[in-house]
């Protein structure tokens, strides 16, 4: 089975960083089938593209390389790093991006040497896709850096609060939709508030009529608001940060 | 030789779920080749989607599965389908977006069932991308769902209407080019009229001037509006159902 | 090991001329690796086609097939190409955006013939994917057209001029990420002036606080000016064709 690389940036595609980056995955991995997951990550936004890697990174299979360069700290003493984590592997900065891996127990690191002659730009094309590559091509973790005992960058979801029954949270993304993601999972609740509006939990998009605000289950799990075949973002003017509020039946 | 998946979605690429969704993908058929088709839909484009999968679908090798995933309907009661049609597979929603497909006299669907603990809001990830992997596995479609004797949804294009020698259709898509692509199909006609323009039918766009209208016949056969080296649909300020006339030449 | 052909265009994806031309590709050459360089290039901006090309090409393997079809004079009697050039294979209109392959000394190109029956508007579809898949297939370029021995369309680099040590040249693109790339090589240079701002030439982004200027040389050797986590295109409202000096040190 030919192993998997897969490909987040915020590099867009129009300038060619991403095609040379490309070129050196195939080149040092010629049977890797390569996977765009997504290069329109907003530039610089480590957060978003955090998100974004939680989502997928355990949906490929075990040997899978998930590399995601998202990197303002480019050529600064930020440190490139590859992880194993249960049975995947990711190469990027140490800068939180690669967060969802590193939180799990069992994960290891090792610091990626720059080499001679590397770009102080451009690690995508000369540090991180030749990690990347070799470890599609069976290189063992250990043999492409050094053991990291420092700690590394872990961004972690911010916590809710929870005070008499009542879970406050906020929107974490906004996705191409315009649904507000949260960082609320739903449990017992039985309304969600945002703003004036307060929202039954619902089944789906299509629960309310077309236009009307919807709050549901997520298919990752979190508590989403949604206009049904709208935008909710455009709707209540609202984005990242934004507070939402989660109430139990039992508590009025 | 590889069998072939498509994938044809408007969830852009950011915010992860296309990248889920490969990941099952990869999972369950990683023999398979997948293409991007788009991923750039606008949200809830049925109709766009609709017109795109026509131009595409048939130029695959038999054998391919066309995965066609813009669905504002996930969750409700719309079903979830998959179709053999003219040696080719394809998924997705029962809310016309396959109906190129579907057009065709032979062509056979079955309905999906939506397995217990799937997401109400996202079906691509787990109902269709599963069984477009199955599809490419090699798995006859009859084994995926069951016969669908109801009527399903099927979209045809907008009716012309002829009178006297002159044809009325209308713009039923606008490319990034900004060209106008109509339902008309060339025929014997010699002009062509939109608003106070009136055109003669040219070879291709650098038949005139730069920055000059063009009416010629697109590469499905279909009359378009351009600009050479301009935006036609900026330059008219029009869009999707502006009517359009075409007037042949033994007709005044 | 399998051929590599990537694909450059102007298309975007969403109208599906793209899906049709992968279409043609996979179904002629189904053991190609088909690779997305880019499809977001402005519409009909060849320049920037040329650019981003010139990026990636010699990245990828000997035997690459590089298509490129951005031509906004498709049907006009602008020739179609195919070239061979440092062991990699490009196919395109001849405009000037394989100007990047064409300019070393030892490439060879043929003129492609336009088959009977193509559109008149998408040769990418109708000529030049037919002509990559053959090249990919491992079909000599001499049997794909007949040689060309009249001058090819080149476009070069605009020219810096130099005088008293100082080196003037332009901005020649600006990225996704608001950093203005110029035609200009480092050398001896110890300051990048534009507009007023006079700039000591710096390693990294992040050697700039956070909003400030920074000039540096990018990953492809050019001097680039940038704000550190920020956009200078936007800060300083400028774009292509800006002027760019370079001092060196010892002059004033």
């Amino acid at each position: 089975m030919a192993p998997v690389i897969t490909i987040l940036t915020d590099f867009g595609t129009a300038d060619g960083y991403l095609a040379e980056m490309k070129g050196v995955l195939v080149t040092l991995a010629p049977d890797a089938q390569l996977v765009d997951a997504s290069n329109d990550i907003p530039p610089q936004d480590v957060e978003l593209a955090r998100l974004t890697l939680a989502r997928y990174w355990r949906r490929y299979p075990p040997g899978t390389v998930h590399l995601a360069v998202v990197d303002p700290g480019v050529g600064s003493d930020r440190r490139a790093i590859a992880v194993s984590s249960d049975q995947r592997f990711l190469v990027g900065p140490d800068n939180g991006v690669l967060s969802p891996a590193l939180l799990l127990p069992n994960a290891e690191a090792v610091v990626l040497q720059v080499p001679r002659g590397a770009s102080a730009t451009f690690h995508g094309r000369d540090v991180f896709a030749p990690a990347a590559a070799l470890l599609a091509a069976g290189r063992p973790l250990s043999s492409l850096g050094t053991p990291c005992p420092d700690p590394l960058i872990r961004r972690t979801p911010e916590a809710v609060r929870i005070a008499d029954g009542v879970v406050r949270g906020q929107v974490i993304a906004v996705d191409r939709f315009g649904n507000l993601i949260t960082n609320l999972v739903t449990g017992s609740a039985a309304t969600v508030e945002i703003g004036p509006h307060v929202l039954p939990l619902r089944h789906s998009y299509a629960s309310a009529a077309a236009g009307a605000l919807v709050a549901l289950t997520g298919s990752s799990g979190l508590v989403e608001i949604a206009v049904c075949e709208g935008d909710a973002a455009v709707r209540l003017g609202v984005g990242r940060g934004t507070t939402v509020v989660l109430r139990s039946a039992s508590h009025g």
